[in-house]
C-alpha cells in the first residue's frame, strides 16, 4: 500500500516506521512544511520519497494527517477535495470534534476516519520517532458510521499493523474523555512545573533535590505549546469544566491542611489510590 | 559494621541491601513493628537477625530509622537515650525540622545525624526494596554542625556506599525545597487522580485510555497515606505556601482559556517549557 505522512514528526515518523516494518506500506510519500524534518525522515528512511501534497496525496491508497490539530482542521478539507473514493484518509489528532466538523457536508467525508493513538511523549520531530512506539496501545475511532466500510477497513487493517487495540466511540466523547486522561494531565504538569520555577529561584537547587517523584509529575511540561494550544483551543469547554473540578479537589487539600483535619487528608489521599487498581488492569 | 534498620520498608530495605552488596555492613539488625516485613526482609536476605529494638541498638555501630517521619520523630528520642558516644543515629525522612526540633536538648543529639535520600516510588514494603534504588541520587544532611565530626563521617561513608552524592542545608530550607520538588508532586497527583475518579464513573474508559502521560501523571497518587499524611503535617506551612502558588498558576491556565487569550497561555506553556533545561542538566 502506498502511503501518505502529512507531517512527518514523532507520530508520524512512529507510524510510517511501523508501517514499512510490517510490509504495510510499500512506498512513503512524505510531506511536511518544516524541511529540516522532511530531510531528517529521508535520511532515517522514516519517508521514501520527499513529495508535494498534491503528488503525495494524488499517487497513495492512505493518507495519513498527523499535525497540529488546527492544522490538521484547515488541511483536512483541502486533502478531501484531491482524493477519489478508492482513496482514505486519517489523521491522528488529540481532539477530534472540530476536525470530523470541519468536513460534515464534504462530499468526501465518506473517505475520512477520524483516529487517535493514544500515545506521545514530550518530545518530539522525526528524531524521536520509534517503531515500537504504538505497540500495545489503544487506538480511538469516532464516528465510524459516518466514514465509507471499505475506507474503515483500511485504517482497522492500520492499527491492526501499529499493534494497537481500537476503541469505538463519538467525537463528542472522545473529547470529554480525553480532557481528563489526556488534557488535564498536561495542565497540571505546566502548572506545576511553573509553580516550581516561580519559587525556586536556585535553578541548581531544583536539579540537585528534583527526585524521581518530581521528574515524573513534570514530564508532560516539556511539551510544545505549537502542539498543546490548539488541543486546549479546540476542546476548551471539556478542558475548562475538568480544569474546574481539578482546581476544587486541590482545594479540598487546602483546607484540609489548614483546618489540620488530618482525617479528612487521609479519606482524600485513600481515595485518590483507588487508581492503582484502575492503572494496573 | 554492625547495623540496625528501623523500619525494613522499601527505604530502610533497599539501604540494607546496598549496604550489604558493598560489604560496608557486616551484621544486620532488623526492627519493624509489622511482623510480616520482619519475616519477609529475612526470607528476601534483607536482614540478617530480627531483633528487638533495645538489643537490635545496643549491638549496632550505625542505627538508620527508616519509618514514617511522625514515628520517627518519637522515637528518636528514645533511641538516641540508648546509646553511647560511640554509636551513630541516622534517619530518612522526607521531612527535617520536625526530627531535628524533637532532639534539640538532647544529650546524646551530637550522636544523630540528619539525612535524606531523594529517591522513592509509589510502592512500599520489603518486597520493593532494591539494592541499586539509591545509586547515582542525591542525599542530604541538614544541620551538621549539630552532629559529632565521627557520626558525621559515619553517615557520609554511609552514602557513599549507597552511591549517592551529598548536599547540605540546614532542616528549614530542607523543607522548604522539598516542599517545591517532592510534596506538592504527591498532592497534584492525588488531587488529579481525584478529579478523574469523580467524574470518570466508568472505570473501563480510564483504563482503555489512559495513555502514558496520564500514568506518569498519577503514579505518586499510588503513594500511601501512612507516609504522606506525616510528610504533610510536619510541613504544612511550607506545603500550604507552594499549594497556593500552584492552584493560582493553575488559575492563570484557567484565565486564559477562558478569556481565549491563546497569546498568554502559549506564554504560560513556554515559560513551563524551561523545566526541561533543568531536567536535563
Amino acid at each position: 500500500m502506498k502511503i501518505s505522512i502529512i507531517g512527518v514528526g514523532l507520530i508520524g515518523g512512529s507510524m510510517a516506521l511501523k508501517l514499512k516494518a510490517k510490509g504495510f506500506a510499500s512506498h512513503i510519500y512524505g510531506v511536511d512544511q518544516n524541511e529540516n524534518h522532511l530531510h531528517e525522515a529521508k535520511k532515517l528512511g522514516i519517508i521514501d520519497e520527499i513529495a508535494s501534497l498534491e503528488k503525495a496525496v494524488k499517487n497513495s491508497d492512505l493518507i495519513i494527517i498527523a499535525i497540529p490539530v488546527d492544522a490538521a482542521k484547515k488541511l483536512l478539507p483541502e486533502v478531501l477535495d484531491l482524493v477519489t473514493q478508492q482513496q482514505t484518509v486519517m489523521d491522528a489528532g488529540s481532539t477530534k470534534s472540530g476536525i470530523v466538523n470541519s468536513v460534515t457536508n464534504h462530499v468526501n467525508r465518506n473517505r475520512f476516519v477520524a483516529f487517535h493513538p493514544m500515545w506521545g511523549t514530550e518530545n518530539s520531530g522525526p528524531q524521536n520517532a520509534l517503531s515500537e512506539s504504538f505497540s500495545g496501545r489503544a487506538a480511538v475511532i469516532c464516528d465510524r458510521e459516518h466514514s465509507a466500510q471499505d475506507a474503515l477497513k483500511t485504517v482497522e487493517n492500520t492499527a491492526e499493523n501499529l499493534d494497537m487495540h481500537l476503541i469505538y466511540m463519538s467525537a463528542e466523547d472522545h473529547d470529554i474523555h480525553t480532557a481528563y486522561i489526556s488534557h488535564i494531565s498536561h495542565i497540571t504538569s505546566y502548572a506545576l512545573a511553573n509553580t516550581v520555577l516561580e519559587k525556586e529561584r536556585e535553578e541548581d537547587t531544583i536539579f540537585q533535590l528534583a527526585s524521581t517523584g518530581f521528574s515524573s509529575t513534570v514530564r508532560l511540561a516539556q511539551s510544545h505549546p505549537e502542539m498543546w494550544v490548539p488541543i486546549f483551543k479546540q476542546n476548551k469547554e471539556n478542558v475548562l469544566d475538568v480544569l474546574n473540578e481539578h482546581i476544587s479537589q486541590l482545594r479540598k487539600f487546602k483546607s484540609a491542611l489548614e483546618k489540620e483535619n488530618y482525617d479528612l487528608l487521609e479519606d482524600l489521599i485513600r481515595n485518590a489510590n483507588k487508581i492503582r487498581g484502575i492503572l494496573d488492569k
